[in-house]
């Protein structure tokens, strides 16, 4: 199945456009965050730098994780947020460990190099590839306020032709996602920095939406893992986002 | 001893630029490599993704491989060439594993973030922070025109309050090297795209080289690790790019 088809289905079936980045190493931690969450979600989304962090251990965790989803939650979409990238031939090595060895639905990847290096990822029609283009951090604006809209635009244009194309948009420019809403037509987008890095839902979601009502995956990590109730507050932020479609 | 210190030992006492890339999975491999090698180099670079692409065993390979060099030849300088960048609070995990985990030397980063996200790494005073400018690749051009020039001034201007940054500047592309130069002053440049990639040595010799005659790391991979006989492969490109200093 292609990864926007089996996105569709988790986001109708589960009512939800909730990712939970599980951004941190441990693997029995994951495991009770993902059997109490995963009704809630739409996909899961463990950012590599947490396991990396933890050297092999780290990353025998990270390939745990993500086989336990693949075996016990096969419809909900999973995400390395690995943010690669590097010139062409050598993205083939991260292809393959991201696609054929950890077995992920979906890579989160650098636009720096340009499209012609990301080839090896955007030729893997059935995975999606989604590209940075506004990235939720304070001082984004440094190089991106040059580049994000060109981004935006080539993506959409060029580089799509597979249909597996994403673009990441931070939910703490509600502006700039909804500019970038424009650029791309219906494309999906992944919105990081709702909760801890203090993005608005409601600004958010009316921002991001597309003509389905859909074509967003909000991502909340640090708000809903390290909570006392992570099903509760799952729950809330997802009903939140509900609340705006 | 900071990096640049490091650097600069053994630049005099191996008289070389010349850095070589490890861009294979295999401990024995680079062992070979290393042994037949060490006393023509400044530098050995182990390119993450081939590691990657080998799952939890190519991590251990790596961590071996850095490991070897660490205790047997503790003067050469080891980069992970890993082209990492994320958000702030992110990055210390990256950091956490390049630099204390891995134990490396050096590592590159993607600025597409901006300094504020990257200061996990820039805080790291006694490594070197080594940031992509302009790729060697022949689709750069795409997002780096807009970018390359103002990213080369910032990191000169904002980013080296530590003095431990470096930038990245593609062979291939020898004027825009030229232009870097003349941007950054005397901070050291990563070049790769020497050999397999096209890159011409007296071109990107001449147009890389600082005030004192050094300054550049220039990195050849496949060229080398792949040949018929490496020592001979990298002593002969040791000289030649000494020819040009």
């Amino acid at each position: 199945m292609k990864f926007q088809e089996k996105l569709d289905k988790i986001v109708a079936k589960n009512n939800s456009l909730l990712c939970v980045g599980l951004d941190q190493g441990e693997w029995e931690f994951n495991k009770k965050i993902i059997d109490q969450t995963h009704d809630l979600v739409c996909a899961y989304k463990p950012n590599f730098a947490f396991y990396e962090a933890l050297g092999v251990r780290g990353w025998e965790n990270l390939k745990k994780t993500v086989e336990y989803l693949r075996n016990k939650y096969p419809e909900i979409v999973t995400i390395a947020d690995a943010k690669r990238a590097d010139i062409g031939n050598t993205n083939q090595g991260y292809v393959t460990a991201i696609f054929d060895e950890l077995k992920f639905d979906a890579v989160t990847v650098n636009p720096y190099f340009g499209r012609e290096a990301l080839q090896p990822f955007l030729d893997r029609k059935d995975k999606g590839i989604i590209v940075l283009c506004k990235t939720s951090n304070p001082g984004s604006n440094e190089f991106q306020d040059l580049v994000w809209q060109k981004v935006a635009e080539n993506v959409a244009k060029d580089w799509n032709k597979n249909n597996n194309c994403l673009l990441v948009a931070g939910a703490t420019y509600s502006e700039e996602l909804k500019k970038v809403r424009e650029i791309v037509g219906e494309m999906t987008l992944l919105v990081p920095g709702i909760g801890a890095q203090g993005g608005d839902v409601e600004k958010t979601v009316k921002a991001g939406l597309n003509s389905h009502k859909a074509g967003m995956i909000i991502n909340s990590s640090r708000g809903i893992i390290f909570s006392k109730n992570p099903r509760l507050e799952a729950q809330k932020l997802k009903e939140e986002i509900n609340k705006y479609r």
